[in-house]
């Protein structure tokens, strides 16, 4: 599971992984959307590789990478496990959303009065 | 999602949100399954806390600490779009576990033969 979070912590790496649900891919053509050397794209398709996210092709020449989801199946159930935690949380983030409104209208407040005290 | 999954990368950090599904509980607490110091044990809990996966109390000395499980329900939900390529992966694995009892049986082949071959 470490592996696999730390495969997961990188956006390009995720952007490759989104890209392989159409479809096998060349690493030029994984390559190609980001403005990255081809080495640095072969090192991200090895982190991805050694995670078992992906595998390549025998083909000598291109090797297309194709996803290889399984890990991912892991990672939605350990993260399914805290399903009722974060329905608490969001409990919490309206229970402060709330509490902000309330502050809000005590910041309007004043205003209302300062206009008030142009009146006088 | 790059912070969340870094902060998860790490298998004493996910013991500590397992543990705090128990409820919140003080540094000593958390620190008191694992064979590491305070300040060990502190630096895991900023990484969380950096990822707003745990948050900690205002009490000045014993800032418990609690778990924040909103950035796991982005990871779920991330983690599902993949669910029908999983599925995938799973037929190939069972297509790989076929092929390889099939190979299994041309193993014990040659090992009769040996035995045969004692005969002799």
């Amino acid at each position: 599971m470490s592996t696999t979070f730390a495969a997961l912590a990188d956006p390009t790496r995720r952007a490759i992984l989104a890209r392989l649900t159409h479809g096998p891919a060349t690493v030029t053509e994984l390559a190609a959307p980001f403005a990255m050397s081809g080495p640095a794209i072969s090192k991200h398709l090895r982190v991805l590789e050694h995670a078992r996210l992906i595998s390549r092709g025998r083909e000598a020449q291109w090797r297309p990478c194709q996803l290889d989801a399984g890990p991912l199946r892991e990672v939605a159930d350990w993260a399914a496990g805290y399903r009722r935690f974060w329905e608490k949380s969001f409990d919490r983030l309206d229970e402060y959303l709330e509490e902000l409104q309330g502050k809000r209208k005590e910041v309007t407040g004043p205003k209302k009065g300062k206009v008030h005290a142009k009146k006088r």
